[in-house]
């Protein structure tokens, strides 16, 4: 499947002109890992692959490929769900990788600030936070091979975005070269600056089509004191809603993660990894993971049980674990963090994530699943962050059937859920972004007006349109 | 003074032609409160006053703007301090008053979230989310007349930023009308939501040169369980600052205000408000205003005893008083709060909002005050949000002599703050933003690759530049 809306027409494919006209030394070969993305839907090409080390090459990369209207694809780890790192069709662009610029360049404790260039691993600034004593709170299951480049570009979530935000709610600065090749110093330690337009925001979630992000500025957090982590058996999302705003009321932000899991999913669990410890012995159809960070004086453990308790008389919670050591914290966000490896074992028809206001998703789970049962016989694993209103929400084949037999529902299903999340003031790209394989989607769902500027600004920016062609607005 | 750069000399005034097709009953009579901002230093024209009562009304009177070619100055509550309100050359435009857009629409307990009008007062949001067991954390001493579309035009921080973040991260979503009369809806109750670029941000802090916000989706909070607020003694503003990374390790993000206060605006106090009650018998040279707001089960006296027997004992502290009651703890915030009407009585030579990386304050402070001495006799109140970075450094008279004895220097004070704050890594304009005020220190400050695409960008959006003209980029 290509959704992929290509307008490439006009530039040049990367080669030998191009090629040497680059500084010396960026020039690497281009390896398979280079021109893959996850979900295997789509083939990246390259002409040339280029890696600067230094800010001053990657804009005199990007003024090359401006002269000779070559498209600049840009690539971090190579994580993202949407197609966004590869270019599949039209003249093959130079792939500009950050991997040769991994530093973390300076930490700032007293500041709560730690400035990393583009190709750090989202591990490796985490880890260097911590070593500062710190902590970057931003976590996500690739973050060993995510890079802190593409993770503002694609404005990552992940599970603790309920309590500190996404990737834009923890970046103060960034320096970036523009598509015509100017590089914007703007790498500020600063809380509050208001001195114009918002670029950096701008930038961020743009993936990689107004520029490249070749450092920023990061926002570091003092490590809670006592953190605590619950699994609790809910009756319905409803139910787990209610437990939500009972724990905001008691705990207020000290909520860092609020997560739902399925019985479907922890039924996949049981068929494609039968040797992952669960904590419970028969699947509860729905539960949430609860972790917590509380300052100095409040016991985790006390805070938890209290939540149960109350929860409990409430009838909001049927059951619940309380982690007693760090290890069996582990085990419950490893029944958590392997859901999507089960998926992929079991494999898709078609996968979403989509957000919702929190009011409406009890609504849209029980409407979404009667539509689909209504267009054929499937399973529904629904789970993420449902403190953020962010649902994964993925459709199966029915036990014994294959993917190949829903091959042409797949395209309904998608729309399907799309369109029940945007009716009720949802949105069909949560946390992955548009890529390559939501630009259709883009185009039917976005706010007219808001599309057209967006459109005027990326024409206005990047007039040649080099900067990653065909994502986000085709 | 007026350092206001116009090249509106494209534009039309406002006149009978144009009044001629806005929609029925918009106009209204332009009174003095149109026309002037709380520093006195611009005074506004107005060829016409449009006070719509809908989206609508704004998206036809901006179109017939832009048919005419007449400038637009949105106008909320009037109370910025950088002149962004006010057009007082070039020729007059039509003022557009958000006045009568004044509806909280929808407030949302379980979702934290409320829709209001940009002509709702901050205030009556405030009110309107506690009405409903929240809070909107923003908080401003001029709440009372500033409208919640200009505080998010101007991206206001106010004393609550440390925690919560300024009013771009409260905001979800937005309303607005483009510089083409379009009508942006985007008034999103998401936490997540990448679908393209982020023309919210944009918006926000573009103080109305890129469009009128007319209705934003603003975050709330539930209040914390357990609120506390203390004064501390500090020797210098770097004991403060250890302080404040102190009160981080044992509280996080608990700590919900961290503002400095000098002898100097305590004795400025003392001369112009002798009624105000002083907490201590001889101001002490510097002393930290804190708050915190805690979850359920501990108690924010405790916490802060044990911050400051911790302090003590490490020596950061000298002297400290935990208000015991909120009658108190009213009475430590209006001597914070009364600083600025002290400053407004003994009146400035020249005042700034400046930012800094936390670690350049101390240096900061010391190598600024000793600049000043070279140059002339004069008194500093440096006083504001530190948790933050973000000083207010006002310079003011020796004792006995008058601003006017100051006219010359002024300019080189000005420059001369500014220049050290951005040699230090810091920002000439915090949290009140450009207006017409800062156009000139913009121009010469900033990145200038930013700067280039900051103006591409109010090209792209408003080719007729009829938002706002003068303002931001001049």
């Amino acid at each position: 499947m290509n959704e992929y809306l290509g307008k490439e027409e006009a530039l040049n494919p990367a080669g030998p002109e191009l090629a040497a006209r680059l500084p010396d030394g960026v020039l690497r070969e281009v390896a398979p890992r280079h021109l893959d993305e996850p979900r295997g839907r789509y083939q990246g090409q390259a002409g040339l692959l280029a890696a600067p080390r230094t800010v001053e090459e990657v804009a005199a990369i990007v003024r090359a490929c401006a002269e000779a209207r070559v498209g600049i694809v840009p690539r971090g780890g190579g994580t993202g769900l949407v197609g966004g790192q590869v270019m599949p069709v039209g003249p093959a662009p130079l792939i500009l990788s950050l991997e040769r610029m991994a530093a973390i360049r300076q930490v700032y404790p007293a500041e709560n600030v730690l400035i990393a260039e583009a190709g750090a691993s989202l591990q490796s600034v985490r880890e260097a936070a911590v070593g500062a004593g710190r902590m970057f709170p931003l976590s996500l299951a690739s973050q060993g091979s995510a890079q802190i480049g593409g993770v503002l570009a694609t404005n990552a979530g992940g599970v603790n975005a309920l309590r500190w935000g996404t990737a834009r709610a923890l970046c103060l600065g960034i320096e970036a070269v523009l598509p015509d090749g100017s590089i914007m110093r703007d790498l500020k330690r600063l809380r509050k600056d208001n001195t114009g337009y918002d670029l950096r925001d701008l930038l961020i979630g743009a993936e990689g089509t107004l520029g490249i992000i070749t450092a920023a500025s990061l926002r570091l957090v003092p490590p809670p004191v006592g953190t605590g982590v619950a699994l609790m058996v809910v009756p319905d999302p409803q139910a787990a809603l209610s437990l939500l705003a009972l724990a905001g009321a008691q705990l207020g932000d000290s909520v860092s993660a609020f997560e739902l899991i399925s019985g479907q999913g922890l039924r996949f669990l049981s068929e494609t990894m039968p040797e992952l410890r669960q904590s419970f012995a028969a699947p509860p159809d729905w539960m949430v993971l609860i972790e917590i960070g509380l300052p100095a004086g409040l016991s985790p453990d006390l805070a938890l049980e209290r939540l149960f308790s109350d929860a409990a008389e409430a009838g909001l919670v049927l059951d619940g674990l309380i982690a007693q050591s760090g290890q069996q914290a582990a085990e419950f966000w490893r029944l958590r963090e392997e859901i999507p490896e089960g998926n992929r074992r079991v494999g898709s028809i078609s996968s979403h994530d989509i957000s919702l206001p929190l009011s409406e998703v009890p609504g849209f789970i029980a409407e979404a699943g009667g539509m689909l049962a209504a267009i054929g016989d499937m399973r529904i694993n629904c789970f993420g962050h449902l403190g953020d209103g962010n649902l994964h929400y993925n459709v199966f084949p029915a036990p014994g059937r294959t993917r190949a037999e829903y091959e042409g529902l797949r395209a309904d299903i998608q729309r399907l859920v799309h369109q029940l999340a945007v009716s009720r003031g949802g949105s069909f790209s949560a946390e992955h972004g548009i890529g390559r394989l939501k630009v259709a989607d883009l185009a039917r769902w976005a706010d007219p007006a808001r599309l057209a500027a967006m459109r005027a600004v990326k024409a206005a920016l990047d007039p040649l349109g080099i900067m990653n062609p065909g994502a986000v607005l085709g």
